[in-house]
């Protein structure tokens, strides 16, 4: 499967660094506490870490104000993601998985590989917006249904009415709820939308999320997930290797947590950007979705050329959507980086059209 | 399943360090080229990391002499031995996996969580070694035979001969055949026993190592698995997440390639403090094991107290071998770590058994 960030199949043109926009992770590089507690401790990372991430679990703990027993921590979100799947494999053989098309790709591949079946919802053309079809779509077999708010590679953010609808229709059937929110703290207003207070009242209900992304920390692989029951976090670390959290993920996630400034910071600049990178988009004939994440997507025009391709000459890597089911060669994905970033890669695509 | 290297669940006596026996890394810390290559990367991990680990794969394939194609890596071998589980699991579900008892107990804790069904091969005492009864003990519906050499908890090193054998025997009936040699390194002789000259002749061979131990990696996570076929690598490599394996460990395990005066200076201190350590807990009465590893292997006499339990009171970790198939409360296992130390814990001994 491919996946954005590929900055080491091919070198750059001329030798220097890709400028990566096919990748979402945070543009302001790592929280200065981050780097300094990493620089701090390299010697220390010869012992085995802690197989529990206890100091980490109780610094979110109190981040999230969810209960310890009720999280666990993991080599990346996907990490989580597969092990989730294993877990209600265990529980139900060839189970049902729900999924929305689009979406991030390992949803599926973890469910199949963990010998689950997948059902895909498909969002609606051009709108590409989660709807209550969602919630008819959810049958009585479902065992885990995945969503991504915002989603990827939309950026389109489903209120927590609609989520709630869906956590409810998930209780009814006995199926698992997994919302990942991997990328909704990079949106205007997290803590309307986000689940996770919502766990104390649907025990089907499961939140993730990352550091990868908005701490930019995706080299060092670290997630979590919020579970709304002891009981699953528990299945979950059970599942896989005792020691998958690296000492330097639970070094680094400790002292991001403490970086509060850094988040307020990141939206701000991505709150600034998204709108002169939506009318960047929308002036070279783009048609932009209106995304609420630091990436957004949009279609290009017919008989456009591969733009993917033809930036790659200038340095420059895009996502082309064409591998994502219910998208097609005619969608990209674009990070929401610096405002020099910005416009070189507006630059960049006006220059490619115009040849 | 408990291990060692806890140094976590409890503080030591007085608030200070556990002087820690219980886990087998290399008591001289991280190679100082490892060290140095860490900390001038820190800024570089934001972005994801290379989910093919090309430059540590071609480094690993140069120093192994296995080709690019037959290596994949893990987050340390513990994350190898559930994806080749879960391998085997797909291509034979509930597939019988032939165990050592005693052994390191993640072996048979993956197979039970891929599926499969485990079958123990016991190792007959005093001597815990092994020899041709296991041949014996594949059968025609064996798929996957894990053997550490040399073998953890004991020590103890088996012949090549044997294990060709073994292999052939394995090649008949068409099980996997996985020889651990995460302790190879610290014996005297590893060229010598060594599996992998052996790749070439026995398709179903597979060699598992890891930085881990041998380069004091632990808290880093790096493994890497040598197979006999690129087919089973890239079935390894294709099952679990595209990013095992995070990029502090990439540059680490290509630093500690380089490090080449290191493992010479680990096998000298090893090789020199074996034979003190070895005599020192012979004085006190302990049975030991004639191990060829870093860590020692002992029984206890009758009525001895609980030595783990003691020497905590003296902030001292050794890793009591209760929980192992096949052993019992009288055997413990302890590292062999520098002069001093092992001083220290010889004499830590000494004082718990007059008391």
């Amino acid at each position: 499967m491919q996946h954005g960030g590929d900055v080491y199949s091919q070198r750059a043109p001329g030798g220097g660094a890709w400028l990566d926009f096919s990748s979402n992770v945070s543009p302001l590089g790592m929280p200065l506490a981050v780097l300094a507690a990493l620089s701090a401790t390299v010697s220390e990372w010869a012992a085995y870490p802690d197989p529990q991430s206890r100091e980490l679990r109780t610094a979110l703990s109190a981040y999230t104000q969810v209960p310890y027993e009720q999280l666990v921590c993991g080599n990346g979100a996907a990490d989580l993601i597969f092990r989730l799947c294993q877990v209600v494999a265990v529980r139900c053989p060839a189970g049902e998985v729900l999924v929305v098309a689009p979406t991030f790709s390992e949803y599926e591949a973890a469910a199949l590989q963990a010998g689950l079946s997948v059902r895909r919802f498909e969002l609606a053309k051009p709108a590409l917006e989660l709807d209550t079809g969602i919630i008819a779509a959810v049958r009585a077999e479902t065992r885990l249904v995945f969503v991504c708010n915002p989603n990827n590679p939309t950026g389109l953010l489903s209120e927590r009415a609609l989520l709630e609808q869906l956590a409810a229709r998930c209780e009814q059937v006995g199926a698992l709820l997994v919302v990942d929110e991997c990328f909704l703290s990079f949106t205007a207003t997290p803590h309307d939308h986000s689940m996770i207070p919502m766990l104390q009242q649907y025990p089907c209900l499961a939140v993730l999320d990352a550091f990868t992304k908005k701490y930019a920390l995706a080299g060092l692989r670290l997630g979590y997930l919020l579970c709304a029951t002891a009981e699953l976090a528990a299945a979950v670390a059970a599942t896989g290797q005792p020691w998958a959290v690296s000492t330097p993920a639970q070094v680094a996630g400790i002292a991001a947590l403490r970086s509060t400034d850094y988040l307020t910071e990141l939206r701000a600049l991505i709150a600034a950007e998204r709108p002169r990178l939506v009318a960047g988009l929308a002036a070279l004939g783009f048609a932009v979705l209106p995304g609420t994440a630091n990436y957004l997507c949009f279609r290009a025009p017919n008989n456009t050329p591969d733009l993917a391709a033809a930036l790659r000459t200038h340095g420059i890597l895009i996502r082309s959507c064409a591998n994502y089911p219910a998208l097609s060669a005619a969608y990209y994905r674009v990070a929401i980086r610096t405002p020099a970033d910005n416009d070189t890669l507006i630059t960049a695509l006006s220059s490619v059209l115009q040849n």
